[in-house]
Protein backbone atom coordinates (compact mmCIF):
# COMPACT_ATOMS: atom_id res chain seq x y z
CA UNK A 1 0.00 0.00 0.00
CA UNK A 2 1.17 3.58 -0.56
CA UNK A 3 1.99 5.82 1.82
CA UNK A 4 -1.18 8.40 2.01
CA UNK A 5 -0.43 12.08 2.81
CA UNK A 6 -2.46 12.81 5.81
CA UNK A 7 -5.74 14.56 5.07
CA UNK A 8 -5.06 17.22 8.14
CA UNK A 9 -0.77 18.56 8.30
CA UNK A 10 -1.69 20.70 11.12
CA UNK A 11 -4.16 20.08 13.91
CA UNK A 12 -4.05 22.59 17.40
CA UNK A 13 -5.70 21.94 20.33
CA UNK A 14 -6.62 24.01 23.13
CA UNK A 15 -6.99 21.32 26.11
CA UNK A 16 -5.55 18.24 26.14
CA UNK A 17 -7.46 16.59 28.25
CA UNK A 18 -10.52 14.01 27.56
CA UNK A 19 -12.23 15.72 24.49
CA UNK A 20 -9.09 17.56 22.91
CA UNK A 21 -6.46 14.98 23.89
CA UNK A 22 -8.69 12.27 22.44
CA UNK A 23 -9.71 14.50 18.58
CA UNK A 24 -5.61 14.25 18.52
CA UNK A 25 -5.25 10.86 18.99
CA UNK A 26 -8.08 9.90 17.18
CA UNK A 27 -6.51 11.45 14.09
CA UNK A 28 -3.34 10.19 14.51
CA UNK A 29 -4.59 6.82 15.02
CA UNK A 30 -6.35 7.24 11.39
CA UNK A 31 -2.91 8.71 10.28
CA UNK A 32 -5.04 11.67 9.10
CA UNK A 33 -2.80 14.25 11.01
CA UNK A 34 0.87 15.11 10.47
CA UNK A 35 1.16 17.65 13.49
CA UNK A 36 -0.47 18.16 16.67
CA UNK A 37 0.02 21.19 18.58
CA UNK A 38 -1.42 21.78 22.26
CA UNK A 39 -2.07 24.36 24.68
CA UNK A 40 -2.88 24.37 27.86
CA UNK A 41 -3.26 25.98 31.27
CA UNK A 42 -0.06 24.65 32.61
CA UNK A 43 3.09 23.28 31.63
CA UNK A 44 3.09 20.17 33.97
CA UNK A 45 -0.20 19.55 31.56
CA UNK A 46 1.49 20.02 28.24
CA UNK A 47 4.87 18.01 29.21
CA UNK A 48 2.47 15.17 30.43
CA UNK A 49 0.29 15.54 27.21
CA UNK A 50 3.67 15.28 25.27
CA UNK A 51 4.98 12.41 26.56
CA UNK A 52 1.87 10.56 26.48
CA UNK A 53 2.13 10.94 22.89
CA UNK A 54 -1.41 12.91 22.57
CA UNK A 55 0.32 16.13 21.66
CA UNK A 56 3.55 16.09 19.60
CA UNK A 57 4.63 19.50 20.70
CA UNK A 58 3.65 22.56 23.15
CA UNK A 59 3.18 25.99 21.64
CA UNK A 60 4.39 28.87 22.88
CA UNK A 61 2.49 31.68 20.91
CA UNK A 62 -0.65 30.83 19.30
CA UNK A 63 0.80 33.76 16.67
CA UNK A 64 3.06 31.32 15.10
CA UNK A 65 0.63 28.24 15.51
CA UNK A 66 -2.49 29.28 13.79
CA UNK A 67 -2.20 30.52 10.71
CA UNK A 68 -1.04 27.49 9.10
CA UNK A 69 -3.16 25.13 10.69
CA UNK A 70 -5.80 23.20 9.10
CA UNK A 71 -8.26 22.48 12.31
CA UNK A 72 -7.90 24.31 15.78
CA UNK A 73 -10.33 22.91 18.64
CA UNK A 74 -11.20 24.59 21.34
CA UNK A 75 -11.90 21.73 24.05
CA UNK A 76 -11.42 24.00 27.51
CA UNK A 77 -14.38 24.57 29.66
CA UNK A 78 -17.17 26.98 27.61
CA UNK A 79 -16.73 29.53 30.19
CA UNK A 80 -12.98 29.68 28.93
CA UNK A 81 -14.00 30.23 25.47
CA UNK A 82 -14.51 33.76 24.55
CA UNK A 83 -10.90 34.85 25.78
CA UNK A 84 -8.81 31.65 23.58
CA UNK A 85 -11.40 32.87 20.63
CA UNK A 86 -9.88 36.22 21.18
CA UNK A 87 -6.67 34.85 21.62
CA UNK A 88 -6.25 33.48 17.76
CA UNK A 89 -8.78 35.50 15.72
CA UNK A 90 -6.34 37.69 14.37
CA UNK A 91 -4.58 34.72 13.31
CA UNK A 92 -6.95 33.01 11.22
CA UNK A 93 -5.11 31.71 8.03
CA UNK A 94 -7.02 31.42 4.55
CA UNK A 95 -7.47 27.58 5.26
CA UNK A 96 -7.60 27.75 9.00
CA UNK A 97 -10.89 26.03 10.60
CA UNK A 98 -12.06 25.91 14.14
CA UNK A 99 -14.48 23.58 16.34
CA UNK A 100 -15.23 23.40 19.30
CA UNK A 101 -16.00 20.82 21.97
CA UNK A 102 -18.85 22.29 24.05
CA UNK A 103 -21.86 21.32 25.80
CA UNK A 104 -23.41 24.32 24.90
CA UNK A 105 -23.95 26.10 21.94
CA UNK A 106 -25.55 29.13 21.41
CA UNK A 107 -23.04 31.18 24.11
CA UNK A 108 -20.06 29.21 22.55
CA UNK A 109 -21.74 30.62 18.86
CA UNK A 110 -22.40 34.42 20.57
CA UNK A 111 -18.69 34.32 21.71
CA UNK A 112 -17.36 33.03 18.71
CA UNK A 113 -19.14 35.73 16.75
CA UNK A 114 -17.69 38.35 18.80
CA UNK A 115 -14.32 37.67 18.04
CA UNK A 116 -13.97 36.29 14.59
CA UNK A 117 -16.73 38.81 13.12
CA UNK A 118 -16.54 38.74 9.54
CA UNK A 119 -14.70 35.24 9.77
CA UNK A 120 -17.34 33.61 11.33
CA UNK A 121 -17.74 30.86 8.61
CA UNK A 122 -14.32 29.62 9.38
CA UNK A 123 -16.20 28.26 12.52
CA UNK A 124 -17.91 25.11 12.46
CA UNK A 125 -19.25 24.27 16.20
CA UNK A 126 -19.64 20.81 18.02
CA UNK A 127 -20.46 18.76 20.85
CA UNK A 128 -18.76 15.11 21.26
CA UNK A 129 -21.42 13.52 23.61
CA UNK A 130 -18.91 11.60 25.02
CA UNK A 131 -18.91 11.59 29.15
CA UNK A 132 -16.77 13.32 31.74
CA UNK A 133 -15.85 11.74 34.03
CA UNK A 134 -12.18 11.48 33.89
CA UNK A 135 -10.05 14.31 32.59
CA UNK A 136 -6.01 15.55 31.62
CA UNK A 137 -4.22 14.20 29.09
CA UNK A 138 -4.08 10.56 30.62
CA UNK A 139 -7.99 10.40 30.13
CA UNK A 140 -7.48 10.75 26.51
CA UNK A 141 -7.69 7.32 24.36
CA UNK A 142 -7.76 7.25 20.80
CA UNK A 143 -10.90 5.36 20.89
CA UNK A 144 -12.93 7.59 22.38
CA UNK A 145 -15.48 8.65 19.76
CA UNK A 146 -16.02 4.99 18.36
CA UNK A 147 -19.59 4.62 18.24
CA UNK A 148 -20.40 8.00 20.18
CA UNK A 149 -22.61 10.82 18.74
CA UNK A 150 -20.85 14.58 17.77
CA UNK A 151 -23.44 16.78 17.04
CA UNK A 152 -22.67 19.73 14.74
CA UNK A 153 -24.34 22.74 14.49
CA UNK A 154 -23.87 24.50 11.63
CA UNK A 155 -24.06 28.46 10.90
CA UNK A 156 -25.81 30.50 8.03
CA UNK A 157 -21.89 31.40 7.49
CA UNK A 158 -20.61 27.86 7.01
CA UNK A 159 -19.88 26.81 3.38
CA UNK A 160 -20.26 23.39 2.46
CA UNK A 161 -16.99 22.58 1.89
CA UNK A 162 -15.94 23.60 5.61
CA UNK A 163 -19.16 21.97 7.05
CA UNK A 164 -17.92 18.83 5.85
CA UNK A 165 -14.19 19.15 6.45
CA UNK A 166 -15.10 19.43 10.41
CA UNK A 167 -17.76 17.11 9.88
CA UNK A 168 -14.93 14.79 8.42
CA UNK A 169 -12.06 14.93 11.20
CA UNK A 170 -15.06 14.45 13.60
CA UNK A 171 -16.14 11.15 11.54
CA UNK A 172 -12.41 10.58 11.41
CA UNK A 173 -12.38 9.55 15.12
CA UNK A 174 -14.90 7.00 14.94
CA UNK A 175 -18.00 9.47 15.54
CA UNK A 176 -21.24 9.70 14.50
CA UNK A 177 -22.34 12.70 13.05
CA UNK A 178 -25.87 14.48 13.60
CA UNK A 179 -26.61 18.29 12.64
CA UNK A 180 -28.82 19.97 15.16
CA UNK A 181 -29.59 24.10 14.98
CA UNK A 182 -27.53 25.75 18.08
CA UNK A 183 -31.19 26.77 19.51
CA UNK A 184 -32.03 22.99 19.00
CA UNK A 185 -29.28 21.27 20.66
CA UNK A 186 -29.15 23.82 23.55
CA UNK A 187 -33.07 23.02 24.23
CA UNK A 188 -32.32 18.96 23.74
CA UNK A 189 -29.06 18.96 26.12
CA UNK A 190 -31.26 21.10 28.63
CA UNK A 191 -33.53 18.81 28.94
CA UNK A 192 -31.47 14.93 28.93
CA UNK A 193 -28.63 16.39 30.11
CA UNK A 194 -28.48 19.71 32.01
CA UNK A 195 -32.00 19.61 33.87
CA UNK A 196 -31.16 15.74 35.26
CA UNK A 197 -27.89 17.14 36.63
CA UNK A 198 -29.20 20.04 38.67
CA UNK A 199 -32.68 18.08 39.92
CA UNK A 200 -29.62 14.67 41.12
CA UNK A 201 -28.14 17.63 42.34
CA UNK A 202 -30.92 19.20 43.81
CA UNK A 203 -31.66 15.83 46.05
CA UNK A 204 -28.85 15.04 47.55
CA UNK A 205 -27.87 18.87 48.77
CA UNK A 206 -31.82 18.65 50.16
CA UNK A 207 -31.04 15.48 52.23
CA UNK A 208 -27.35 16.85 52.92
CA UNK A 209 -28.05 20.08 54.57
CA UNK A 210 -30.55 18.40 57.46
CA UNK A 211 -29.26 17.85 60.76
CA UNK A 212 -30.45 14.34 60.81
CA UNK A 213 -28.63 13.53 57.13
CA UNK A 214 -27.10 10.18 58.36
CA UNK A 215 -30.05 8.64 58.77
CA UNK A 216 -31.34 9.30 54.99
CA UNK A 217 -28.28 7.80 53.97
CA UNK A 218 -27.93 4.72 55.95
CA UNK A 219 -31.13 3.47 54.32
CA UNK A 220 -30.58 4.90 50.54
CA UNK A 221 -30.55 1.72 48.19
CA UNK A 222 -29.88 1.01 44.53
CA UNK A 223 -32.69 3.30 43.32
CA UNK A 224 -31.04 6.36 44.78
CA UNK A 225 -27.96 5.72 43.97
CA UNK A 226 -27.97 5.52 40.24
CA UNK A 227 -30.41 8.63 40.04
CA UNK A 228 -27.59 10.67 42.02
CA UNK A 229 -24.67 8.95 40.20
CA UNK A 230 -24.48 12.27 38.48
CA UNK A 231 -24.57 14.44 41.39
CA UNK A 232 -20.65 13.42 42.36
CA UNK A 233 -20.17 15.88 39.08
CA UNK A 234 -17.93 18.25 38.63
CA UNK A 235 -19.49 21.30 40.42
CA UNK A 236 -17.40 24.13 38.55
CA UNK A 237 -18.35 22.19 34.95
CA UNK A 238 -21.75 21.89 35.63
CA UNK A 239 -22.32 25.65 37.45
CA UNK A 240 -20.56 27.18 33.82
CA UNK A 241 -22.66 24.82 31.64
CA UNK A 242 -25.77 25.52 33.44
CA UNK A 243 -25.10 29.09 33.63
CA UNK A 244 -24.02 28.93 30.04
CA UNK A 245 -27.23 27.38 28.46
CA UNK A 246 -29.25 29.24 31.51
CA UNK A 247 -32.28 30.53 29.16
CA UNK A 248 -33.14 26.60 27.45
CA UNK A 249 -32.52 25.66 31.22
CA UNK A 250 -34.81 27.97 32.41
CA UNK A 251 -37.10 27.00 30.22
CA UNK A 252 -37.18 22.82 30.74
CA UNK A 253 -36.92 23.83 34.92
CA UNK A 254 -39.98 25.57 34.58
CA UNK A 255 -41.85 22.71 32.68
CA UNK A 256 -40.61 20.25 35.01
CA UNK A 257 -41.71 22.13 37.87
CA UNK A 258 -44.98 22.27 36.23
CA UNK A 259 -44.98 18.46 35.88
CA UNK A 260 -44.20 18.42 40.11
CA UNK A 261 -46.89 20.88 40.68
CA UNK A 262 -49.71 18.23 39.17
CA UNK A 263 -48.28 15.55 40.11
CA UNK A 264 -48.72 16.97 43.50
CA UNK A 265 -52.09 17.92 43.38
CA UNK A 266 -52.76 14.05 42.12
CA UNK A 267 -51.17 12.74 45.06
CA UNK A 268 -52.80 15.82 47.41
CA UNK A 269 -56.42 14.93 46.20
CA UNK A 270 -55.68 10.43 46.23
CA UNK A 271 -55.78 10.63 42.19
CA UNK A 272 -54.45 7.21 41.79
CA UNK A 273 -55.33 6.88 38.59
CA UNK A 274 -53.67 10.05 37.46
CA UNK A 275 -50.34 8.91 39.23
CA UNK A 276 -50.55 5.40 37.07
CA UNK A 277 -51.44 7.18 33.91
CA UNK A 278 -47.90 9.58 34.13
CA UNK A 279 -45.76 6.78 35.82
CA UNK A 280 -46.89 4.26 33.31
CA UNK A 281 -46.47 6.55 30.55
CA UNK A 282 -42.86 7.31 31.69
CA UNK A 283 -42.27 3.57 32.13
CA UNK A 284 -43.35 2.28 28.34
CA UNK A 285 -41.23 4.83 26.71
CA UNK A 286 -38.24 4.58 29.24
CA UNK A 287 -38.28 1.13 28.16
CA UNK A 288 -38.79 1.63 24.32
CA UNK A 289 -35.69 4.03 24.50
CA UNK A 290 -33.28 1.31 27.30
CA UNK A 291 -34.75 -1.78 27.22
CA UNK A 292 -31.16 -3.10 27.48
CA UNK A 293 -30.84 -1.93 30.75
CA UNK B 1 -23.53 -32.69 64.96
CA UNK B 2 -26.66 -33.88 66.68
CA UNK B 3 -30.12 -33.37 64.78
CA UNK B 4 -31.18 -29.65 65.74
CA UNK B 5 -35.21 -28.81 65.98
CA UNK B 6 -36.09 -26.08 63.27
CA UNK B 7 -36.95 -23.01 65.72
CA UNK B 8 -39.98 -22.86 63.66
CA UNK B 9 -42.70 -25.39 63.33
CA UNK B 10 -44.50 -23.80 60.97
CA UNK B 11 -44.06 -20.19 58.42
CA UNK B 12 -47.59 -18.93 56.70
CA UNK B 13 -46.25 -16.86 53.57
CA UNK B 14 -48.81 -14.52 51.84
CA UNK B 15 -47.04 -13.85 48.68
CA UNK B 16 -44.21 -16.59 47.23
CA UNK B 17 -42.83 -14.16 44.72
CA UNK B 18 -39.69 -12.21 45.39
CA UNK B 19 -39.77 -10.91 49.27
CA UNK B 20 -42.35 -14.06 50.79
CA UNK B 21 -39.99 -16.76 48.28
CA UNK B 22 -36.91 -15.41 49.51
CA UNK B 23 -37.58 -15.43 52.96
CA UNK B 24 -38.91 -19.00 52.81
CA UNK B 25 -35.91 -20.28 51.45
CA UNK B 26 -33.61 -18.36 53.53
CA UNK B 27 -35.51 -20.17 56.70
CA UNK B 28 -35.15 -23.48 54.73
CA UNK B 29 -31.51 -22.94 54.16
CA UNK B 30 -30.90 -22.28 57.74
CA UNK B 31 -32.43 -25.18 58.52
CA UNK B 32 -34.63 -22.95 60.77
CA UNK B 33 -38.21 -24.00 59.56
CA UNK B 34 -40.11 -27.28 59.24
CA UNK B 35 -43.56 -26.38 57.33
CA UNK B 36 -43.67 -23.61 54.71
CA UNK B 37 -47.55 -22.91 53.73
CA UNK B 38 -47.83 -20.55 50.90
CA UNK B 39 -50.84 -18.62 50.14
CA UNK B 40 -50.90 -16.81 46.60
CA UNK B 41 -53.46 -14.38 43.99
CA UNK B 42 -53.54 -17.82 41.64
CA UNK B 43 -53.59 -21.59 42.05
CA UNK B 44 -50.97 -21.65 39.34
CA UNK B 45 -48.40 -19.31 41.21
CA UNK B 46 -48.57 -21.43 44.22
CA UNK B 47 -47.90 -24.78 42.11
CA UNK B 48 -44.94 -22.90 40.35
CA UNK B 49 -44.34 -22.01 44.23
CA UNK B 50 -43.91 -25.75 45.10
CA UNK B 51 -42.31 -26.97 42.22
CA UNK B 52 -39.67 -24.97 42.90
CA UNK B 53 -39.07 -25.66 46.61
CA UNK B 54 -40.38 -22.42 47.92
CA UNK B 55 -43.15 -23.53 49.98
CA UNK B 56 -44.16 -26.93 51.11
CA UNK B 57 -47.40 -26.92 50.24
CA UNK B 58 -50.24 -24.12 49.50
CA UNK B 59 -52.99 -23.12 51.64
CA UNK B 60 -56.64 -23.09 50.99
CA UNK B 61 -58.27 -21.88 53.86
CA UNK B 62 -56.46 -19.67 56.40
CA UNK B 63 -58.95 -20.55 59.09
CA UNK B 64 -56.88 -24.35 59.25
CA UNK B 65 -53.18 -22.84 58.74
CA UNK B 66 -53.25 -19.81 61.06
CA UNK B 67 -53.76 -20.51 64.71
CA UNK B 68 -50.59 -23.46 64.76
CA UNK B 69 -48.27 -20.91 63.04
CA UNK B 70 -45.41 -19.49 64.56
CA UNK B 71 -44.98 -16.95 61.89
CA UNK B 72 -47.09 -15.20 59.04
CA UNK B 73 -45.30 -13.23 56.42
CA UNK B 74 -47.47 -10.88 54.63
CA UNK B 75 -45.06 -9.64 51.90
CA UNK B 76 -48.12 -9.02 49.12
CA UNK B 77 -48.30 -5.37 47.95
CA UNK B 78 -49.62 -3.22 50.63
CA UNK B 79 -52.84 -2.44 49.01
CA UNK B 80 -54.08 -5.94 49.80
CA UNK B 81 -52.84 -6.24 53.14
CA UNK B 82 -55.80 -4.34 55.04
CA UNK B 83 -57.99 -7.82 53.52
CA UNK B 84 -55.61 -10.03 54.49
CA UNK B 85 -55.00 -8.37 57.84
CA UNK B 86 -58.94 -9.29 58.07
CA UNK B 87 -58.95 -13.09 56.62
CA UNK B 88 -56.26 -13.95 59.04
CA UNK B 89 -57.07 -12.19 62.58
CA UNK B 90 -59.53 -14.41 63.98
CA UNK B 91 -57.33 -17.23 63.91
CA UNK B 92 -53.93 -15.90 65.14
CA UNK B 93 -52.75 -18.64 67.96
CA UNK B 94 -51.04 -18.20 71.28
CA UNK B 95 -48.02 -18.43 69.51
CA UNK B 96 -48.48 -17.22 66.37
CA UNK B 97 -46.92 -13.71 65.63
CA UNK B 98 -47.23 -11.38 62.53
CA UNK B 99 -44.56 -9.72 60.27
CA UNK B 100 -44.67 -7.91 56.90
CA UNK B 101 -42.66 -7.11 53.70
CA UNK B 102 -44.30 -3.80 52.85
CA UNK B 103 -41.65 -0.73 51.94
CA UNK B 104 -44.17 1.71 53.65
CA UNK B 105 -45.35 1.56 57.28
CA UNK B 106 -47.49 4.34 58.67
CA UNK B 107 -50.39 2.33 56.61
CA UNK B 108 -49.51 -1.08 57.29
CA UNK B 109 -50.23 -0.35 61.29
CA UNK B 110 -53.02 1.57 61.17
CA UNK B 111 -54.29 -1.60 58.80
CA UNK B 112 -53.10 -4.15 60.99
CA UNK B 113 -54.21 -2.17 64.51
CA UNK B 114 -58.01 -1.57 62.45
CA UNK B 115 -57.66 -5.99 62.13
CA UNK B 116 -55.45 -7.12 64.73
CA UNK B 117 -57.03 -4.65 67.78
CA UNK B 118 -56.30 -6.24 70.93
CA UNK B 119 -53.84 -8.94 69.42
CA UNK B 120 -51.98 -5.69 68.15
CA UNK B 121 -49.08 -6.87 69.62
CA UNK B 122 -48.59 -9.96 67.83
CA UNK B 123 -47.83 -8.03 64.88
CA UNK B 124 -44.10 -6.71 64.02
CA UNK B 125 -43.46 -4.47 61.20
CA UNK B 126 -40.84 -5.17 58.92
CA UNK B 127 -39.38 -3.86 55.86
CA UNK B 128 -37.04 -5.88 53.93
CA UNK B 129 -34.68 -3.45 51.28
CA UNK B 130 -34.16 -6.16 48.67
CA UNK B 131 -35.01 -4.93 45.54
CA UNK B 132 -37.84 -5.12 43.12
CA UNK B 133 -37.00 -5.79 39.31
CA UNK B 134 -38.20 -9.10 39.74
CA UNK B 135 -41.20 -10.88 40.77
CA UNK B 136 -42.98 -14.28 40.66
CA UNK B 137 -41.61 -17.22 42.95
CA UNK B 138 -38.83 -18.12 40.23
CA UNK B 139 -37.36 -14.45 41.32
CA UNK B 140 -36.80 -16.02 45.30
CA UNK B 141 -33.76 -16.53 46.24
CA UNK B 142 -31.93 -18.06 49.35
CA UNK B 143 -29.62 -15.52 49.39
CA UNK B 144 -31.31 -12.73 48.83
CA UNK B 145 -31.36 -11.45 52.38
CA UNK B 146 -27.72 -11.91 52.78
CA UNK B 147 -25.92 -8.46 53.57
CA UNK B 148 -29.03 -6.60 53.03
CA UNK B 149 -31.02 -4.16 55.83
CA UNK B 150 -34.22 -5.48 57.10
CA UNK B 151 -35.86 -2.24 58.90
CA UNK B 152 -38.01 -3.20 61.95
CA UNK B 153 -40.37 -0.62 63.31
CA UNK B 154 -41.33 -1.84 66.20
CA UNK B 155 -44.78 -0.46 68.16
CA UNK B 156 -45.52 -0.28 71.85
CA UNK B 157 -47.03 -3.10 72.14
CA UNK B 158 -44.27 -5.47 70.58
CA UNK B 159 -42.95 -7.14 74.17
CA UNK B 160 -39.44 -7.89 73.88
CA UNK B 161 -39.62 -11.84 73.45
CA UNK B 162 -42.21 -11.16 70.14
CA UNK B 163 -39.89 -8.30 68.77
CA UNK B 164 -36.70 -10.77 69.12
CA UNK B 165 -38.55 -13.75 67.40
CA UNK B 166 -39.28 -11.68 64.25
CA UNK B 167 -35.64 -10.04 64.46
CA UNK B 168 -34.16 -13.59 64.63
CA UNK B 169 -36.37 -14.95 61.50
CA UNK B 170 -35.18 -12.00 59.46
CA UNK B 171 -31.62 -12.71 60.70
CA UNK B 172 -31.54 -16.28 60.44
CA UNK B 173 -32.43 -15.29 56.76
CA UNK B 174 -28.98 -13.55 56.64
CA UNK B 175 -30.22 -10.27 56.63
CA UNK B 176 -28.66 -6.83 59.08
CA UNK B 177 -31.64 -5.72 61.61
CA UNK B 178 -32.42 -1.71 61.89
CA UNK B 179 -35.07 -0.34 63.61
CA UNK B 180 -37.03 3.07 63.17
CA UNK B 181 -40.08 4.22 64.16
CA UNK B 182 -42.51 3.78 62.10
CA UNK B 183 -42.77 7.49 61.45
CA UNK B 184 -39.37 7.59 61.21
CA UNK B 185 -38.93 5.30 58.60
CA UNK B 186 -41.80 6.79 56.45
CA UNK B 187 -40.21 10.05 56.22
CA UNK B 188 -36.55 8.09 55.34
CA UNK B 189 -38.19 6.12 52.56
CA UNK B 190 -40.02 8.82 51.20
CA UNK B 191 -36.93 11.16 50.99
CA UNK B 192 -34.76 8.39 49.80
CA UNK B 193 -36.89 5.76 47.67
CA UNK B 194 -40.34 7.18 47.10
CA UNK B 195 -39.54 10.63 45.66
CA UNK B 196 -36.57 9.73 43.71
CA UNK B 197 -39.21 7.35 41.73
CA UNK B 198 -41.81 10.30 41.79
CA UNK B 199 -38.90 12.74 40.25
CA UNK B 200 -37.68 10.01 37.72
CA UNK B 201 -41.04 9.26 36.36
CA UNK B 202 -41.81 12.59 36.08
CA UNK B 203 -38.70 13.66 33.76
CA UNK B 204 -39.54 11.03 31.18
CA UNK B 205 -43.27 11.66 31.32
CA UNK B 206 -42.24 15.62 30.54
CA UNK B 207 -40.65 14.50 27.23
CA UNK B 208 -42.62 11.84 26.10
CA UNK B 209 -45.51 13.62 26.15
CA UNK B 210 -43.91 16.49 23.29
CA UNK B 211 -44.34 16.45 19.92
CA UNK B 212 -40.77 15.89 19.44
CA UNK B 213 -40.32 13.45 21.75
CA UNK B 214 -38.17 11.60 19.72
CA UNK B 215 -35.39 13.82 19.53
CA UNK B 216 -34.94 14.59 22.81
CA UNK B 217 -34.89 10.32 23.60
CA UNK B 218 -32.21 10.25 20.82
CA UNK B 219 -29.19 12.44 22.34
CA UNK B 220 -29.90 11.17 25.89
CA UNK B 221 -26.81 9.80 27.08
CA UNK B 222 -25.42 7.62 30.27
CA UNK B 223 -26.24 10.49 33.12
CA UNK B 224 -29.86 10.40 31.28
CA UNK B 225 -29.97 6.35 31.78
CA UNK B 226 -28.81 6.20 35.32
CA UNK B 227 -31.17 9.02 36.27
CA UNK B 228 -34.10 7.67 35.11
CA UNK B 229 -32.79 3.71 35.43
CA UNK B 230 -36.03 3.44 38.17
CA UNK B 231 -38.73 5.39 35.82
CA UNK B 232 -39.01 1.83 34.29
CA UNK B 233 -40.45 0.56 37.85
CA UNK B 234 -44.11 -1.04 37.71
CA UNK B 235 -46.61 1.70 37.49
CA UNK B 236 -49.31 -0.07 39.80
CA UNK B 237 -46.74 -1.03 42.36
CA UNK B 238 -45.28 2.61 42.99
CA UNK B 239 -48.65 4.21 42.40
CA UNK B 240 -49.81 1.92 45.48
CA UNK B 241 -46.39 3.27 47.63
CA UNK B 242 -47.34 6.91 46.86
CA UNK B 243 -50.45 6.72 47.91
CA UNK B 244 -49.53 4.62 51.08
CA UNK B 245 -47.45 6.73 52.06
CA UNK B 246 -48.68 9.93 51.14
CA UNK B 247 -48.35 12.45 53.52
CA UNK B 248 -44.35 12.01 54.18
CA UNK B 249 -44.14 11.89 50.19
CA UNK B 250 -46.24 15.03 50.08
CA UNK B 251 -43.54 16.80 52.75
CA UNK B 252 -40.64 15.68 50.70
CA UNK B 253 -41.81 16.95 47.47
CA UNK B 254 -42.69 20.24 49.45
CA UNK B 255 -39.17 20.72 50.51
CA UNK B 256 -37.66 19.12 47.30
CA UNK B 257 -39.60 21.87 45.25
CA UNK B 258 -38.53 24.87 47.13
CA UNK B 259 -35.10 23.75 46.56
CA UNK B 260 -36.08 23.82 43.12
CA UNK B 261 -37.36 27.18 43.28
CA UNK B 262 -34.52 28.19 44.81
CA UNK B 263 -31.98 26.97 42.45
CA UNK B 264 -34.42 28.58 39.95
CA UNK B 265 -33.93 32.02 41.31
CA UNK B 266 -30.44 31.29 41.60
CA UNK B 267 -29.74 30.70 37.61
CA UNK B 268 -32.26 33.37 36.77
CA UNK B 269 -30.27 35.69 38.67
CA UNK B 270 -26.84 34.26 36.90
CA UNK B 271 -25.91 33.38 40.54
CA UNK B 272 -22.96 31.24 40.17
CA UNK B 273 -21.42 31.29 43.45
CA UNK B 274 -25.48 29.55 44.93
CA UNK B 275 -25.19 27.26 42.11
CA UNK B 276 -21.76 26.25 42.76
CA UNK B 277 -22.50 25.73 46.50
CA UNK B 278 -25.12 23.39 45.98
CA UNK B 279 -23.40 21.50 43.69
CA UNK B 280 -20.67 21.31 45.69
CA UNK B 281 -22.29 19.85 49.20
CA UNK B 282 -24.09 17.77 47.06
CA UNK B 283 -20.95 16.14 45.48
CA UNK B 284 -19.07 16.10 48.45
CA UNK B 285 -22.30 14.10 50.28
CA UNK B 286 -22.35 11.56 47.00
CA UNK B 287 -19.12 10.94 46.98
CA UNK B 288 -18.88 10.49 50.85
CA UNK B 289 -21.87 8.05 50.97
CA UNK B 290 -20.94 6.14 47.68
CA UNK B 291 -17.27 6.43 46.51
CA UNK B 292 -17.37 3.30 45.33
CA UNK B 293 -19.62 4.04 42.23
Amino acid sequence: MAAREPEFAKVVVFGTGLIGGSFALGLKQAGAVEEVVGFGRTPATLRAAQQLGVIDRAGINPAHEIADADIVLVATPVAQMPEIFARIAPYLGPNTLVTDGGSTKGDVVAAARTAFKGHIGKFVPAHPIAGAENSGPSAARWDLYWGKKVVVTPLPENNDERLDRIKRAWSLCGADIYELTPEQHDRVFAAVSHLPHLLSFALVHDLAVRDDADLFFTFAASGFRDFTRIAASHPEMWRDICLANRQALLGELDSYRAQLADLHDALAAGDGARLEAVFDIARQRRRAWGGQD
